[in-house]
């Protein structure tokens, strides 16, 4: 179904840009690219910067407007910076994704790119059923095309697989006590350890997963101060009780 | 709050990598970097490809050990691949970013970034609370570092702004005819502009934003092709009508 997302780029400059958005679509599984009277295609330095995405740089269509690059598309959202003389319905990459992914089992659906520089123009932008916005920092909006690609390419691959996902629970964060700090929870599993061998249970020679298994269990439980003091403690008292 | 989150790079190799990082960053409103034995760093290339975000750079803590990297954060999170010898707590980027989110009030927050060609090693995700894996395609998971690290800065952004967030509604994707084409709705915009024109409604030498707000408000009403046919016929009603 992602191989139905168009991805049109727009008067790209720089052909390393073409390379990096071809592997960034290859990565979230989307595999049509069509370029809107790029300066330089192909390109060696596309080839290079798609590490290995080069068929959707081979496959790419160039065409010479964007009226030809989202014929036959029954959606098409354009990228856009916030501000526009005349609002236009916006949407986050997420809500942008949700829109497109409904659309897909019925037709073909365009994600526009502008220029490096200045994005897309007022006429672009008013051949789009949608805009989105990729909620940048105001003070530095300055996203490179190529991680744009990716944000979006990433938001459709994401909704493709929405049924998977599953919410992990969250441990210790409403804690009334702090919880331990990372460097606390290593001083443990080094006297752990120590203790695991003094006590014979843990082989240096033969140590399996054994040190493995007891770091995941204690890094979920995401102890606080107050739990770490009393494991250490109880390593402490082990230490003192044993014959060795 | 989001200048509370440490992005942990780990022997990166590649000067452009930590550049494009650091812009990566900058565009989701993250501040903190900590580089564990870089290769090279600084350097020109990082600073070209932050494209500006040199404070980033400059700011960054260069340290000799992960230990150090993430020495008093209370919650530690490393990118991974999916498959591991013995499963960890597994996150998407997503519910990550609501865990740290979660965490920031009251601690600081790493996110850990392997190498460009291996990623962490175990030893390292062992110190890591979560692990968060990016959903990318089995037959392509070659993400790049940078991307790696705008799309978890991304989320986090997404996360901070998560109560501005407003749900597009949904138009006309479960109609039961089809959408239009977008070159039927280019003709249609033609035909209707020339139609404003020859009843003298359209002025060519001051159209003022006529056509945009009328594109606007079909565009935004996703036109199904029995309206669209409605319409045109319409035009052409007018047309015959006209006594111009």
């Amino acid at each position: 179904m992602l191989e139905r997302v168009r991805i049109v780029l727009v008067n790209t400059s720089l052909p390393a840009n073409i390379g990096a958005a071809a592997r960034a679509m290859k990565t979230m599984g989307l595999a049509q690219m069509v370029l809107v009277a790029p300066k330089i295609f192909p390109s060696p330095e596309a080839d290079t910067l798609s590490s290995g995405a080069t068929d959707i740089l081979a496959q790419a269509r160039v065409v010479s407007s964007l009226d030809e690059a989202i014929a036959g598309c029954r959606l098409v959202i354009g990228t856009s910076a916030r501000s526009r003389h005349i609002p236009w319905p916006l949407l986050n990459p997420r809500a942008a994704a949700a829109q497109a992914w409904a659309e897909l089992p019925v037709g073909e659906v365009a994600l526009v790119f502008g220029r490096e520089d200045r994005g897309l123009t007022n006429d672009e932008l008013h051949k789009c059923h949608y805009h989105v916005h990729i909620p940048t920092n105001p003070d530095f909006s300055s996203l490179n095309l190529a991680a744009a690609v990716q944000v979006l390419a990433y938001e459709m691959r994401m909704r493709s697989l929405e049924d998977d996902q599953v919410e992990a629970p969250f441990w210790g964060v409403d804690w009334d006590i702090d919880a331990a700090p990372a460097e606390d929870i290593e001083r443990l599993f080094v006297h752990l350890e120590q203790v695991l061998v003094k006590v014979d249970f843990l082989d240096p020679e033969n140590p399996r997963q054994l040190m493995t298994r007891l770091r995941r269990l204690f890094l979920r439980s995401r102890l606080d101060t107050v739990e770490l003091n009393v494991l250490r403690g109880f390593l402490t008292a082990i230490e003192k009780s044993s014959k060795q």
